[in-house]
């Protein structure tokens, strides 16, 4: 298969993560006698840096012809103490999410049984959890109207949501729904907000087309409680923008090793594939990154971009293995020998 | 001192454990020579059934007249699965928050020593949590316009701050860090929201008042992140409504005793004071509801509206001895013998 991938290194330790997912999926590429084409592309502060914005036309071009994009992260000190700052990374990132239309946000969380004490959580409340947030990623508050009244001393944001990218995100995770245990949980604030009532009324009107699925309906609040009282309840939760930024963030603890999380932001063409965690600027330069995330953010754009589940697996088998056999960076060496990041990557790559 | 409290019962348990914390109040008046008058009021769905309104003017003039009003709980099965009910109890306790202007919601999270087991957290991660909440109450999403568009097909909610709103609120958390650690986290999204903007820039211009306090500023996301991740780094947190609902759930978590947790809002002259839990309707009438929480409450109000110390803390002295002998409802009694929600009411107003 010829696979044309565009790659967004972005700022911080994205460059060095995304350098060992290119290993990876080089020799998962050999192995399996496909032909990969990398496009680089500038994004987040190193392309203000470069042209003066975070999220260049060139680079959407470049994301819009390619069969998927992999992407490292994005943020630079430089910008966070300043929300009022012209140019941001972040709106790079929104803008990216927009053009490319990457309207369904996956987020899988689950633990690994040799990392499981690592979470802050108690063992027993974790083991066999498996549950996927689908969270919507195009409307919603981030992209509704904003501004200043009363000589900037009122500030409005507004929270908006049409009924079509509801179904068109909740038909994601009805869809996963039935491809595992069947039971899907709508996370909203229907006792407040009217966006809300809409979400739950067009849920409940999809029903019908999934009848294997058991839908519940929970309120934000009692979820993010529920979320770390007993993760494993859960299966498939869709919610919109805002609560999923939020509860996908609070999930990400029940692993205790955010370093692992993958995640997918899917189109109706495009998709995108990232590491859950940011560009961690202390660490840049280094060569001391966890790259396994941004390697399992690989193995989902084989699946679910291409449809390769071999391929999928042998990423994931080699992950495995690292673990296993303690070939780790320092997050997870536990005063063990830690390995470079590029160490793992080499490793990773030979055992493919 | 005269004290003339409104007794806002409600619905499920609330009754009973509202009796509860009367018998201590009344134990704690006795013996420290103060007179209350109870001006017991409907609400909630046992108002709706009564005079078709969650929240009667009658009770307004009630709340409004008294010093302080204490709450039990709102909310009724019969309303859950019908978000867009014309009458809800919840409409209720949003129009009193309104009309009583309780615009800061004080939510302390910590640990009882003996109790931390019961965390899903582990106890090296929670040990010595001792944090509060400041959220507001009375703006925000909760109260911006919302509505539909588009024949019902789209819907908006709208994010409103005011900047008096905003420090007014701050105001509260600031000097609560006083007498504390002297830490303030301002919890917001200002790398997307207007709104959180505006709170960034009305808390950081209110730091010079303060030189004292540490002030740092972070998102939402990853507040609620490292909120499970190391509890004890917080001290006072301030932050928007919407976000403080969730995070105060989240965050009621970290003691494992839900049933323990107690909370104040605070308006310029009203003040009002209510366990965190809700209404458990499965329980209600069984005499099997845990009350501390409840009773605890009246021991902010003790301090919070009246400024006696002493008497607060001689109702949590009653509390501890309560947990320390085991005279505990079945949530708390680990096999042990469990006492009913009466029984433990009656031991504590006699060990007062
Ligand atoms: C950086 C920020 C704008 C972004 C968001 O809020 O969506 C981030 O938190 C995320 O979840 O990808
Ligand atoms: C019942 C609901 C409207 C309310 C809220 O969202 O404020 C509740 O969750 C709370 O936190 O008191």
């Amino acid at each position: 298969m010829k696979l044309n991938i565009a790659l967004l290194a972005g700022d911080g330790i994205g460059p060095e993560v995304i350098d060992q997912a290119v290993k990876v999926c080089d020799a998962v590429a050999s192995k399996f006698n496909h032909d990969i084409t990398w496009k680089p592309a500038l994004t987040g502060a190193a392309a203000i840096d470069a042209v003066g914005e975070p999220y260049p036309d060139e680079t959407h071009a470049i994301c819009e012809a390619a069969d998927a994009v992999l992407f490292g992260a994005i943020g630079h000190p430089r910008f966070d103490n300043d929300p009022s700052a012209k140019v941001r990374p972040e709106q790079g990132l929104l803008k990216m999410r927009q053009k490319l239309g990457l309207f369904a946000n996956v987020r899988p969380t689950f633990t690994f049984p040799s990392l499981i004490d690592k979470s802050p959580l108690k063992r027993e409340r974790i083991e066999g959890t498996d549950l996927v947030f689908f969270r919507e990623l195009t409307s919603g508050v981030y992209f509704g109207e904003r501004g200043r009244k009363d000589d900037g001393n009122t500030a409005f944001d507004t929270m908006t949501y049409k009924r079509f990218e509801i179904q068109r995100l909740a038909k994601k995770g009805f869809e996963a729904a039935m491809t595992r245990s069947k039971r899907l949980c709508c996370v909203d604030k229907a006792n407040v907000l009217e966006s809300s009532r809409l979400w739950r009324e067009t849920v409940q009107a999809m029903e019908k087309d999934y009848p294997e699925v058991t839908v519940s309906y929970e309120f934000v609040d009692a979820v993010a409680m529920r979320l770390v009282q007993w993760p494993s309840d859960y299966d498939v939760l869709i919610t919109e923008n805002l609560f999923g930024d939020i509860l996908t963030d609070e999930a990400s603890v029940i692993s205790g090793s955010m370093g692992l999380m993958p995640s997918a932001s899917l189109g109706e063409k495009a998709s995108l594939f990232e590491p859950i965690h940011g560009s961690y600027p202390q660490a840049a330069g280094k060569d001391i990154a966890n790259p396994l995330a941004t390697v399992l953010s690989a193995a989902m754009m084989f699946e679910t971009a291409f449809g390769l589940h071999e391929e999928a697996k042998t990423i994931r088998d080699a992950v495995n293995k690292s673990l296993a056999e303690g070939v780790v960076t320092e997050d997870l060496a536990d005063g063990a020998k830690a390995y470079k990041t590029s160490e793992v990557g080499d490793w990773l790559a030979e055992n493919i």
